[in-house]
């Protein structure tokens, strides 16, 4: 049943409702235009009443003659509909509450008044030519023959499509198969909409589309209220990857479009989420690293190609020496099978300590264990910052490259741009190093916090990675630079 | 069948694998003390056999006999167990490969030696006294024929208790059930351990449970490798929430052993995180605060208490007038309806610009429309910071506090401590205003990328949140902590 299986995306409409999001008429445009080239069918771009800004995003949108139906949230209300005809949508996504709950608490008005509102706001959608989808809010704790009741006469007045929402997650796997079953027998197409409350959404919606339903609703990165809606990237990966079905969807898009998604929304993926989550094909233990070195499949599900994203391999107390191994070529270094336990000996210590290993701790490691003797090219001697709010911030450096002394003061927008661009002014004549990355981690505690600043800098075709970890966010984000310039350095001598 | 479901918890073993994570000997043995206070059966401690450090930690935990058993990970081979027993632990979780593709690929031996392996170390180790769960690796993509096989002669020698994983999440509900009923036949207790890289993990453990499992392998978060696993605070809330069956365990201490974990682990979880997550009882939109403000069960799947959590109502471009009233009487101010909609307007227009509405930006909203010209108590005049490596980092403040001037300075870890502490400093004889959090979202770009800081303040029994976004980080940080500070002072004024 999992075949021509369509999705409505609404990652603009309750993805944004996720409470703290926000996203412009510009960046709504951005995410409709990559939803599209995804392949999705409906592209639910928000709910046009909520204000004029929402309905310049949603023309903006409409006026770009997508492949996908454009669609708007709608509550039964002709105010709402003439909003979102106002917007040229193809589509309505018609939302009427239909459990007792809701209808009695929220809503305050009997059932019978909420069926006449479904049935009027239908046949208005439907004189001014719009495709009608038709949600019940809060389904999952209505009867199925009070839904069907709704259902029926809005498909006497015209609807397109039902769905039936899950709006707080209530449902398990075996429950939505049955629900959704005895819904699909209304020859309309049946749409699921699945919330994350328990950490199932993703596997009701497979259920309801085993048992009939033929759209499914979700979300890139699976945002929404509260724990989120159906996760498209999940939802799909699983059904062309344990149900070998194709969905026409271009999946080697997931990553870039997740990437996009939590750029804008500024709602950070935990490392671990599935699919596109920073970890989702990172190996550290041992075991496993081996496993995947010897034959990806053994610790794969999917080739990480497949949704646009990308194998790492990490150094940790659980690192194998077979990794080991494999970064020190790279640097065209050789080490014995004797030299190289040792230094997997020293990475695993230095990680006990609690540290993750950059490229510089595992390149000064297999100096000191080789007895290469590397002198820092670049030497910090002194560096002075001063900002405030008459001030323009400013830094000063005396370092020594190669054993010769020079003094650089640069200007920024703060302290450490300032600081990191008087550096780079000190050795731009010995390498042209280009800052790719500059990351801090979020810090919460009190303005003491110890502080995690990675730097990924780029010189010629290669990239490093370097780390300092400094209550005095400048120091370190100097040390950080500092660090991963002599690694571009030292490399640099040696080849 | 979900009655009397035991929970192995492999927080400490499988979670600490996900790569970058390193937890000390202390963390661990506090995460193990809160795991045994939220009554796991099981705490999987570590692997012993990994180095001198995991040791130490493994048997810093059995030697606080905790009511749960304290089990250590062992491949097949006598050193992993003498190290294990050297732990003083209850038990060994020995795991075996059992596909052919790992056990070809992987450790290039043959089904009969694997077998012989497993049997010879589930002896070794009943010999000495310890509890066997013995766990086929890759067990989804291996025939039940040849797991049965391998369990009968491990049970014959004596093994505990069976676990077939689903290394990489290949499972479906469906195939879970049936994969489990299968295997729930033979004599000995049978667990489930799911990974979640089609976001399935709950979804699978759940049927297999249903299929005669009696334990599941869980981590707190679902932190573990690449997805991760089955997360258990979703695990058992789906149970005890949808099936109705009590687990026995302490869900109440559900978020802050989630707080704990996320702390020491560094995995930051994302807003939308199921049961724990920052947003799990967050609402935005108009009808959604709406509704919980009339009856919490319309939008809300458990009351957030039942796990230790929170509710937040959050204001942003969804908002309703219910909460945006709700808010402003918390402050002793009264509107009329007129002016309540006028707030509405001007709370919608400024999230409409991206911004999330602090308690600062509605206050100065409110007063805005209220004629209410409150000067500011606390004016900054001037600031500077100089800091640098051989420096102490130093801060000036000229400030008007009611209308009196006062210079002061200060000196911190970095010049963001040195000028939060000259302000409060500045301050203290008029208010004793304590940071509560100062929290600046993970910045990734370059060193000239905005920066948004948050800060929570308290005084006496009221918290306040203020926001600033600027590049230059000790302004931002400045800038944020001064509002905040004046609307506490303002508030005080009108009480």
């Amino acid at each position: 049943m999992l075949e021509n299986l369509k999705i409505l995306d609404t990652t603009l409409r309750d993805g944004e409702q996720t409470p703290g999001v926000l996203i412009t008429s510009d960046e709504k445009l951005k995410i409709a235009l990559k939803l599209d080239e995804l392949g999705v069918n409906v592209i639910e771009a928000g709910s046009a009443i909520t204000s004029k800004d929402e309905q310049k995003s949603i023309k903006t949108i409409t006026e770009n003659n997508l492949n996908a139906e454009i669609c708007s949230f709608a509550r039964p209300m002709k105010i709402d509909i003439d909003t979102a005809i106002d917007c040229d949508v193809d589509s309505i996504h018609l939302v009427i509450p239909s459990s007792d709950l809701h209808i009695e608490y929220k809503l305050r008005k009997t059932r019978q008044e909420v069926e006449q509102m479904a049935v009027s706001a239908t046949e208005y959608a439907k004189s001014h030519g719009l495709i009608v989808e038709l949600s019940t809010e809060d389904a999952t704790r209505t009867s199925t023959d009070d839904l069907k009741h709704l259902y029926t006469q809005c498909i006497d007045a015209g609807c397109d499509r039902i769905c039936a929402c899950d709006t707080i997650g209530l449902l398990t796997p075996e429950r939505s198969y049955e629900f959704y079953k005895e819904l699909s027998t209304l020859n309309v197409p049946l749409s699921v909409h699945c919330h994350n409350d328990f950490g199932l959404a993703v596997a009701n919606t497979i259920q309801a589309l085993r048992a009939g339903a033929t759209q499914a609703h979700t979300t890139i990165n699976g945002i929404g209220e509260r724990a989120g809606n159906a996760s498209c990237e999940e939802l799909i990966m699983a059904i062309e990857s344990l149900y070998n079905i194709q969905t026409g969807i271009k999946t080697e898009l997931f990553y870039e479009t997740s990437q996009l998604v939590e750029r804008i929304t500024g709602l950070n993926l935990q490392a671990n989420k599935a699919i596109v989550g920073a970890n989702a094909f990172a190996h550290e233990s041992g075991i496993h690293s081996d496993g995947v070195l010897k034959k990806t499949e053994t610790y794969e599900p999917i080739k990480p190609e497949k949704v646009g994203h990308r194998r790492r391999f990490v150094l940790g107390k659980h690192v194998g020496k077979h990794v080991i191994s494999e970064k020190i070529k790279e640097t065209n270094t050789e080490v014995t099978p004797e030299e190289l336990n040792r230094i997997f000996e020293r990475v695993k210590a230095l990680s006990d300590m609690g540290k993750t290993v950059t490229d510089v701790d595992l390149q000064a490691i297999t100096d000191d264990i080789l007895h290469i003797n590397p002198e820092d090219s670049l030497v910090l001697q002194e560096y002075t910052t001063v900002s405030g709010n008459k001030v323009i911030p400013t830094a000063s450096v005396r370092v020594n490259i190669n054993n010769t002394e020079r003094i650089e003061a640069g200007v920024g927008v703060g302290p450490v741009d300032a600081a990191i661009e008087a550096i780079r002014k000190s050795i731009k004549d010995t390498a042209d190093i280009t800052l790719e990355e500059y990351h801090v981690d979020a810090i919460t505690g009190g303005t003491d916090a110890l502080i995690d600043v990675l730097v990924k800098l780029k010189y010629e075709d290669k990239q490093i990675t370097a780390r300092s970890t400094q209550p005095d966010i400048i120091m370190a984000s100097v040390e950080a630079y500092l660090k991963g310039v002599n690694k571009i350095l030292s490399d640099k001598k040696r080849s």
